[in-house]
């Protein structure tokens, strides 16, 4: 069985991960899931939410939001409605949760890297897309702090990505788009490092209960696709990626006989 | 190894529903779960929200807040502070995607049903505490309005449950309390209906993430907890409760030859 | 002359305080005037308001707030609004008020003690049952400061409760229930302390102005009732009771030949 | 003993009512107590809010500002804050109830009446000098309704006027200035009608209960001070003062053998 | 060809600046230009705005308000609906721009001036006369910190005044009134020093683009009413007048021959 | 003299504009001048605001944002802090009266037309470059209601385009970028339509008053800026650019002999 737009039910949609994208943010990535386009920023500033302060420790916290004219109607602006509505702020704490699980907040320093995804285009996964593409807009901008020895140590411990999965006209399938999510009667976003670990889990079967089994083949499909996503991650990074998990043991060499 | 309170990983702790624990509300519930104290009510307005006009169906929604001093530390209020947290629109909109997820909304006619979740007592699990004890409410209140022949089936599909589980200190544990809670490495909340399905899922490692195996030995527990807690429900529910799923076919036989 | 439920026009509807009512807070209480039931609990916080800061003074502020479902008909939430209305503010200063007027701040240090009126279900009077539980609760607070000798001198000078009173079909009763509420011409809510002097009188005649004498009659009801809420008052608190108005004295002998 | 400014114990401030300060409202009206300026305004529109859609009935509703520096330190705008503060919302509130006290609402018809006080000066007392200024303006505006046959009786039973009394250094006093307002330990606002009835009292022993006999001592004064305001009324009222209360049978004739 | 209110093409409304018009302010004007009327006051803050805080500099901010029936029909208050007009916000920014532009903020040191426009009554120009008003006060503040030697130079270089001009019914106009405004095809305001040098410039053709030569007649008639306006603030001012762009010499002679 | 990056003083920068750049609104650019990048949408809506109700005539208003990194340093999102700053209300009023001055919205119909303005990047110029953007994603729009025939005139009379201009170290110079718009004297934006006539005027010597010597060299530069950014929008447009001012007569020739 074939799906709308003739992926196959394990498909991802064109991946494109285009770093460096603008031009002042210490991190910038435009990253694309077919139609689903998403700019994310890293930004750094010298100082820390108050419950922090004096502990030594950063933060990273995530702002989200869509350009009215991303979706096909027009949506009106939270600025002008004076409020950020209940869907936003529950992806703003998804996305920052995902990025600060896997980083050594204490190795930081107290800095506070906030994250800004601005969906430039809505074509459905735009949460799933904003962590993936985050992520490397965050180890671009932390990678600047190692560079210029301004932390010590490379702070990231694994990839997170995420991916949208769900059931379809019965059929379990990774990457929907608005279209399908739309008719999904189950619906879940998939957190994964890349060693192969749940970050977060969201399943929703609004329309209708799902059985364990069901559960079972949605996990292997995210797994499937956040391995995917992770292998783009790594190709977008380039050379910082290697340090990811190490520590950054391997460029900040302490002088000596450093064999290794 | 032992609990904190002394409690085994899969045992809940002590629930108890008041039913009809408040005067004016269609549908009144006193839930208690342990320390933790939720007063849930459920009342009926004749109207609808606006994308709901004119299409004949009806519509729940929920909201949840805490009494200040619900907690160790008095929280600020919501009403105060001029704005509603991310938390406490995530879980409204949790609490009222599980109530939709076993109701027939066309059946209710342009109704609106409004849950409200008063945190009297907060010592962990109040938006499962919220869930659990909201359902109950809801039937309170549907069934006033199937007794009065206001509507004619009776529109509940199955019961709906929520209970959190995670992991702490190792240990997969069902039912946290807030000190079980706050050093949880996992907290995953699962919310299933009386046939054992899922319908909601959300897991969160933002300390750790988990493994597969992890998150399975977490949905037994869940799974057995839910239990627990619905055969509490159908004891508080009465004989409302074998109307749930029934359509209502018992209550208001038409008189006459009824051959099915 | 009968009133609607029976009583006569000096009567009380029952009134039942119910102390240590939650586990968290400093002091909480439980009041329940016939269907009119509010949760008051006393916070207390270890600083003051900016314009105390520095004097050594303490302070009393005062929030309330009613369940959406306290009423007959759901009133919408104050947080989901984004506004408290005008009417919550004056009852939030009116408590406040009563419950500074019998204690000297000076005397409790830089501390700010928080009161919250949750009103739980609403028969009317909910303002003055929001201040005769709030002082009960205010005293069990006050008391652990003084039993830990956080506070050398027992700050509170008087008891102080309050009741509401009107002219309901030309007849002056006291402590009316939402239904006579609804009809009265007059209305006044009568705060006093236990030396049978006025802290706060609030009378309108929005519906017909009233006369010299109508109001003399009216203070006298409000008299009588104070005087019963107090002995009521006096009963829930215990032994802190004969604290009041002696500055602690008792408790705290500083040693030597006390003889008094 | 004598007064801060020189005045005796029941003097007022100097009055001045100035009818037709502004060029474009129905009525307008500035009003001077001392230093005390305040400009009153009343304004017809023709609806009523919600509840009273459809029942012939009209509605009196007040607005209260105080310029920023009508003060002696600049006060922030409230527009400017975002939100109106509970004092603010207090006194609009005493003032919208003090004038609807005296009008036959239902003789206006579907029109709403807009009472705007903009303190100009303020020295002590601005809400009671905006009461007896706007019940000026409002009988201003509602004149030229009846004038133009738009409403048939004149709706007004009463005149309205307010005042301030208190007990500074031990003495009761009538009409606060700043100064005493600021020592004075009892401070009472009271609203009377021509016919020496009540409409408010509203009185606060915040610093120090008060006893009958001093509440006594007040309302005394209270009495002749509002006695005194409504002279000034009369004065700037003009021919229309000998409508009030009279249903305006005096204008009106319709035709004929008119005998009464 | 005449005006609508018989004034010729370049003349201005009757102009009345009336200074000391409060009693707290350290200063305060009604200014009025024909039918429009607005208070404007100075006031002195010791402190200035936190990207000022410790360079020595002071600043100068203003707000800007319309009582609700200084306009022909009433205009909701912006405290009550929760905030400030983009309008208004214009307005202000444009008042404080004018006023900075001819003051030597690093001589005033760390204080802020606030200045409050508060239109009692509107005809049409009401933010220019703010400005034409709003200078005097800030010159009365000023020459007090000046005269008590607060500051030691008077920091004030020109006189700043503004006026509306535009082409109604094809003719360019000088200070339009709110007929004239409401036909006006082009609309442009011009704020000048006495030194005939602009300040600033804003000119819309919403309805109709102008040419070039439209534009030249325009600035022609605005620097004719400046120079008239100025005038006006002179008389006003009095002996302060001479000392601005005098840095003050005059005054604080600092002993010795001075001989200039 | 040379400007700091090269250019002449009547030298624009770099100036791109994308069409078709996202994929749902009816209308959308990305229009890039040198490093400033702004995506303009045009979205139509079949309803216009109140006060247009049942008149016919159509809207068009726009709405103006930055992303929180599009700056050197990052500015916290408007929908965060919960209001919209002046600057912003200030812009987005800039540009729609900018692109009504140049529509017949009696043309139209009752539809709104909303311009959305974000600002990807920002080197100066964002307001002028977003007026300059959005008349070509607002001709594109207004082109598919012509097409479809939904509209029966092209209702655009002249192109509209903006430019800033101002005086950096003493030089008057077009088009400026950030770095120089922060050392500039004087600064005007300038909004002129293909008629080589003004639609507005801004001009501010907040840092210095300006001669009207300086005023003519800024009206030519802008003048020159204009004429130029027009040459692009044709281009940008392609053949609906012809309709342009012509009412669309070639287009929807009515059949028959039409030989003009």
């Amino acid at each position: 069985m074939e799906r709308f737009d003739g992926r196959s039910a394990w498909e991802l949609r064109p991946v494109k991960i285009t770093k460096d994208y603008l031009a002042y943010a210490e991190g910038s990535v435009l990253i694309e899931m077919g139609n689903t386009k998403v700019i994310c920023t890293a930004s750094i500033e010298d100082r820390v939410p108050p419950f922090l302060k004096g502990t030594g420790s950063g933060w990273i916290t995530a702002e989200y939001s869509m350009l009215p004219r991303s979706t096909q109607i027009r949506k009106p602006r939270e600025s002008s409605r004076g409020k950020v509505e209940g869907r936003t702020q529950e992806i703003q704490r998804l996305i920052g949760r995902a990025l600060r699980s896997v980083i050594q907040l204490e190795a930081l320093g107290e800095k506070t890297i906030w994250i800004d995804c601005d969906v430039i285009q809505a074509d459905g996964g735009t949460r799933t897309a904003s962590i993936t593409g985050s992520f490397v807009a965050l180890v671009e901008a932390i990678y600047k702090l190692y560079e210029t020895q301004q932390i010590k140590t490379f702070p990231i411990n694994s990839f997170v990505s995420a991916v949208s999965v769900g059931i379809v006209e019965g059929m379990p399938v990774l990457d929907l788009c608005y279209e399908e999510d739309s008719k999904a009667k189950v619906d879940m976003n998939i957190i994964m490092t890349d060693k192969k670990e749940f970050v977060e889990l969201q399943g929703t079967g609004e329309e209708a209960p799902f059985s364990r089994e069901e559960l079972l083949k949605l996990l292997e499909l995210g797994e499937r696709g956040n391995e995917a996503l992770i292998e783009k991650q790594k190709a977008a990074i380039g050379q910082a990626a290697e340090l990811i998990g190490s520590q950054g043991r391997n460029l900040h060499k302490e002088g000596g006989n450093h064999e290794e």
